[in-house]
């Protein structure tokens, strides 16, 4: 498979749906990597087995508040400083990039990057969603170290982190993501292709584009057809209860039920991406599985930052990458590390 | 010349009084530093001739506020974190350490770091004194690149940073000062013996050496005779004027001399370092030449931040290094650079 300027659209609409609110809004990133695939010619898109055992692969992510994110805009060499900064650490060429973080713009701008280097993008993410926090990776999950980490900004600065633990890492990246103005371009969890193979969720790049085509064709039916998801309510965005502390978008949205759904009011908890959806106390769907508020008429996904009073909106619930439903997935990326009392149940017991 | 246990105080006095009030406090660096000696055995101090021309030399200093490096004690453990960043970074050995502050706690720390690592320590230093801001470098002036630059905080936390310019290395060096908790252990401006040797003060840790051995026989006046320095002024500090802004000490300190002095009023503007002394409208000493306060009674230094009302005090000034006086030099370190409006005039004739 190959990333060019004619499927790219459907790559970030897809990317967009898998970000269940968070990863960033795709936007910006889809011009800039529009620009980078014009200039670069297509990405090569290649899964783990087509590379050697010791091709050496960097995972690459947006660092910041999405806020930001629309506003302060890279430079498109962010990647390049990554992959020089690396080379250097480890001696040795990197191989191919991987998309850290599918959802949102975080699985849009890697595709540019990647297209300046001339480097294949590995058919694999560390989320097959977008998460909040930085250690809610699979790579984090398998025991693979984050460290060194490599940021780089839009200007050229660029630094390696050998941090002693994670809690040090998101420190570091935090004071970095300040000290140059909000957002900060960044890779960890760097791995050789045999790691990556036990360590990632598989197939995160082709879903994202078959969602996007799925819903080109057939709106939020072949959505779900794609993803086996399900349509968890379709209504009126009636309330947005939304704040930025910690770093982080905090809230509920509500959205009641029109038409078929009439009567039925569905709360959202969200921490940048979309958690838990409850129906009174009732939950119809829960992290790690994905939650995604879309546009009723063009089935497009609604990010955190640009939900807001009287959207006609649907509601959709897909289950996630089945790493996630492990006990130690669950741990990292279930839904008492988010705070919720409630047990963990999968999508399809919750929604049948 | 080696360092060692038994020599160590006298050289912490010498950096003292070249510290011309900053550099940090020698105190808890004298401690450590000894503990590393007791240790480790002594340093071996080398001349830039005795290395090879292509010696890879490690300049290491301290980032932060010396009022935080008075009770953040270090782990004695950043000279290695520093070292096997820049090792890993240069794909070859460090060589030897330098000093890239010979004035005040820079001067004695890696004295200790040097034990530690049974590397020698390169005898001379990138100030030949002590100077408030990142680029105030015998290196800078000589267009040695500060980047890469190493951080190293006590923990093992280590970074390699690769700014575009110094205001971005001083902003990603402030992060992670407060990152860190208020000092973080550096080295910038690596280079090899052959550059070296043109973009350094020779015979930095001999002088400071030679400062404290003539210190503890003859006082002051063997400290006047090593350094070419001369008294400004003898009397009782009767004025303190300090608060800390933009992450430095400033202010000035007032001394009416007492005795053959009885009468005259010397005022000494301080930003961390001691940077002009003048009687009234007349200039007695200026940056970049040396300016400290001393103990009247032990001949001692007094670091800025525990300079106070009522101290009985001896005013030195020493003569900078000549690269210092060198219109390249005045650029960086010279009166202006400051704020003051006085041109230039060497102490040898202010106070003749």
């Amino acid at each position: 498979m190959r990333l060019a300027v004619e499927n790219l659209a459907q790559h970030a609409r897809g990317c967009a749906i898998l970000g269940t609110g968070g990863g960033g809004d795709t936007y910006a990133s889809e011009l800039a990597t529009r620009a980078a695939l014009q200039q670069h010619g297509p990405v090569d898109v290649v899964t783990l087995d087509e590379l050697a055992d010791d091709a050496l692969i960097l995972p690459v992510a947006g660092w910041g508040a999405p806020t930001v994110g629309i506003e302060k805009l890279g430079s498109g060499d962010e990647g390049a400083t990554l992959v020089s900064m690396a080379e250097r650490w480890f001696g040795r060429p990197i191989d191919a990039l991987m998309i850290g973080e599918i959802g949102g713009g975080n699985g849009v701008e890697p595709v540019g990057w990647a297209a300046r280097l001339g480097l294949p993008l590995v058919d694999a993410d560390g989320m097959g969603r977008a998460f909040p926090e930085g250690d809610m990776a699979t790579m984090h999950i398998a025991g693979v170290d984050a460290a060194p980490a490599f940021f780089a900004d839009e200007r050229g600065n660029g630094l390696v982190a050998t941090p002693v633990d994670a809690v040090w890492l998101e420190r570091i990246a935090r004071a970095l993501v300040v000290a140059f103005g909000g957002a900060v371009a960044g890779a960890d969890h760097v791995m050789d292709a045999a790691t990556a193979r036990g360590a990632t969720v598989l197939g995160s790049v082709t879903l994202a584009s078959s969602i996007g085509a799925a819903l080109d064709v057939d709106g939020l039916d072949g959505v779900l057809r794609v993803t086996d998801g399900r349509r968890l309510v379709t209504g009126t965005v009636t309330d947005v209860d939304r704040r930025t502390t910690g770093g982080f978008a905090r809230g509920t949205v509500t959205v009641d039920g029109v038409g078929e759904d009439a009567g039925r009011r569905t709360t959202i908890h969200v921490q940048n991406e979309n958690l838990l959806a409850q129906e009174g106390d009732r939950p119809l769907a829960m992290v790690p599985d994905l939650i995604t508020i879309c546009d009723e008429g063009t089935g497009e996904a609604i990010p955190t930052e640009r939900v807001r009073y009287g959207q006609r909106a649907t509601v959709i619930g897909m289950p996630c990458a089945p790493i996630w439903r492990t006990p130690a997935g669950l741990r990292v990326g279930g839904p008492a590390r988010f705070g919720f009392r409630h047990a963990y149940v999968p999508l399809e017991e919750l929604s049948p």
